[in-house]
């Protein structure tokens, strides 16, 4: 797969007007380019040793779990607040209007452990940031970021910055 | 792996007073067991001529996208009304208490295609037959149903009747 552009679709004015969505339906629709895309994550996680794949709800589930099995690695799902059955820990960052919340299990992450990050988008990095905090919280460290989409103009990296961050396709 | 429900976590009284949840993130954290539930599933789809699976939001990512990535196939997400950014299909159907809408994509699927759905639960199976139902309203063909775990008292596989159900766990 040489290109991933050519599999994602262009929306316009989704959610709100003014903004191109990129939507990652139609790359998940191809056998062949969502395979493509679990390798191109593998290979950019060589030489890096890790436990644990963390994935966002509810996107990054979907190129976490592949991920996570396709490499033999525990994975973590990161949830909205109150849909964790079991003790959490959580963290509520700022987003442009209002604010969020992200649990994950108290017991899912030990410290010492690796952890990688896996989902579709960086745009902003508030909720990767947030994820990182509570990961280095229990004394675990994060060793990687890796996402299917970058969004440039929104200097995620910046957040981000000090992790070592990779993405397959950037606009 | 003989027993997944070693791996299980029975969390009591979750999301309310009485209710003994069955939390798979236990399963997902256990790289060993995580792969053989994705393998186990691809065992009771075997002989089973398919094009797509389809997960709903959003456990049914957790193991619709790895099955999908591992057997060479479509993956095609089951959203909540007014998250995906195309012209989407969509059904409401009752719950115990109101009711839920659950959309696909308009284009994910053609006539004639054959479609597996894959969730991490069955319960009432409320979801999973307004899926088959949208399925079917495009001319496609729901082939075969797999699930994580099964909740026997509530009857799912009656409401699926008529359909190839397949489940790892049974209670």
């Amino acid at each position: 797969m040489d290109n991933f552009k050519n599999i994602i679709r262009n929306v316009p004015n989704f959610p709100i007007e003014g903004i191109q969505f990129k939507d990652i339906t139609t790359v998940l629709k191809d056998p062949v380019g969502f395979k493509a895309s679990i390798k191109a994550m593998e290979e950019k996680l060589q030489g890096i040793d890790f436990d644990i794949v963390i994935g966002p709800e509810s996107r990054g589930f979907i190129f976490g779990t592949p991920l996570a099995v396709t490499m033999g690695k525990s994975f973590v799902p990161a949830r909205k607040k109150g849909k964790l059955p079991s003790e959490v820990i959580s963290k509520t960052y700022t987003l442009e209007y209002g604010e969020n919340t992200i649990e994950i299990h108290k017991d899912a992450i030990l410290a010492g452990q690796k952890i990688v990050i896996a989902d579709d988008l960086l745009a902003t990095g508030g909720t990767c940031k947030a994820i990182c905090e509570l990961v280095e919280s229990v004394g675990a460290e994060v060793v990687g970021l890796v996402f299917f989409i970058e969004l440039l103009e929104l200097n995620g990296r910046e957040t981000l910055k000090g992790y070592n961050v990779s993405s397959l396709v950037t606009y």
